[in-house]
């Protein structure tokens, strides 16, 4: 298959790409992506990148930030970076880019634990991960041709243990590679509308 | 209890203040509100509204809408109306209302069953209900002073039923009596973090 991953270059990008290269065709995006360019907070610069890289049989989404705050420090306009990266950049490579897929083909998203297992200063990146979960097992009932929808909600993974440990008290982190598993289960099986929790 | 509902006169909102105004004292807003008038997708609008009333003991939102449209035809613009109203409408009530919520206090915000349970064209408000559901588990346990924070999640109404029931094809609708016992539950019980399914 013909893959885009958005987020190539990340700690969880680059293991996803890693386990789906000997088998398929792997297109690289990021802000300073290795095959192409994308900015998903902007629409233009998502619909370009389609428009470039032409028809592909799944696209991988593993890039995504929201601001880290206590509630009682939370403003509305930090609260905005979460909605227009997690939430929106999510989505609207979905939206933009479902013209681009071939039938059958799909979309991978990525979630996070912390939705579920709340954790201090997290309450913008949970909302955003929650908003994408349910998109995802809404929007799975009415994807056109047969394309099917995912999300992966990765616990904490270990290779960024040092980074955000001190946020994750208690937590057990997970490989990278285990998480990317549940990329290639989205991709390569047949499910759709799930939520891959790799807890 | 000072009780503001922001929604007041609405389906699930008028049936909410009328189980509340027995023993509290209700304060009702809308943009048309009988009160006090507030537009949730401004920020100015709703700091305004919460200087006009001062102090309150619980704040309940039953307002919010999204742009009801196939995923294929849903577009990044159109997906802008949930993000603005359902979701960041309610959240806003919560980030900048939270200064003038009593020690001990609540927020109830909406979600529905739409998220659970998906429907045609039900993507847009689906996101939005995720995300808020995702919000309030995760801010609960960091919110300031105390204060609680839950939300309600309704099964389609009765008494929208002529307008909505062609969307929710086989589900058993539920009345808007019973969607206000877990508003009820929410402020004057003890338990914070909910989503409580009226379903
Ligand atoms: N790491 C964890 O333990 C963990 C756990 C649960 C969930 N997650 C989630 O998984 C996702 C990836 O996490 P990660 O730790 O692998 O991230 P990371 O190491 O910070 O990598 C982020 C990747 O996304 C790209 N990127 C960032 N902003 C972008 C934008 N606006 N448009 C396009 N690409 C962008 C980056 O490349 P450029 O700099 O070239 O743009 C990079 O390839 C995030 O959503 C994160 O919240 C991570
Ligand atoms: N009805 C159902 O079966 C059902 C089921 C599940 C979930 N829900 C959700 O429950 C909530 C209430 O539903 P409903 O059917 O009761 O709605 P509704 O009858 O349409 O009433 C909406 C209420 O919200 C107010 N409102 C609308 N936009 C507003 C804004 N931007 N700022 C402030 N107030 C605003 C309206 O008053 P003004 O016009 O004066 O602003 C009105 O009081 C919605 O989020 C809906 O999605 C409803």
């Amino acid at each position: 298959m013909r893959i885009l991953i958005v987020g190539a270059s990340g700690t969880i990008g680059k293991r996803v790409a890693v386990a789906l290269e000997p088998n398929h065709e792997v297109i690289r995006a990021g802000r300073n992506g290795a095959d192409v360019s994308v900015d998903t907070t902007s629409h233009e610069s998502i619909t370009e990148m389609y428009e470039k890289i032409g028809y592909i049989d799944a696209v991988i989404n593993a890039s995504g930030g929201a601001n880290f705050k206590a509630v009682p420090d939370l403003t509305p306009e930090l609260n905005e970076k979460g909605i227009a990266s997690k939430l929106k950049g999510q989505i609207n490579l979905v939206l933009l880019g479902q013209g681009y897929v071939k039938d059958g083909g799909s979309f991978t998203l990525t979630t996070g634990i912390m939705m579920d297992d709340p954790i201090p200063l997290g309450a913008s990146a949970a909302m955003a991960n929650g908003g994408v979960k349910a998109f995802v097992k809404a929007s799975s009932i009415e994807m056109p041709r047969g394309i099917r929808i995912n999300c992966v909600s990765p616990n904490v993974v270990q290779e960024s243990w040092d980074r955000l440990g001190d946020l994750f008290a208690g937590f057990n982190p997970v490989p990278a590679d285990r998480v990317a598993r549940a990329y290639v289960k989205s991709v390569e099986g047949a499910q759709t509308g799930k939520n891959y929790e790799v807890y």
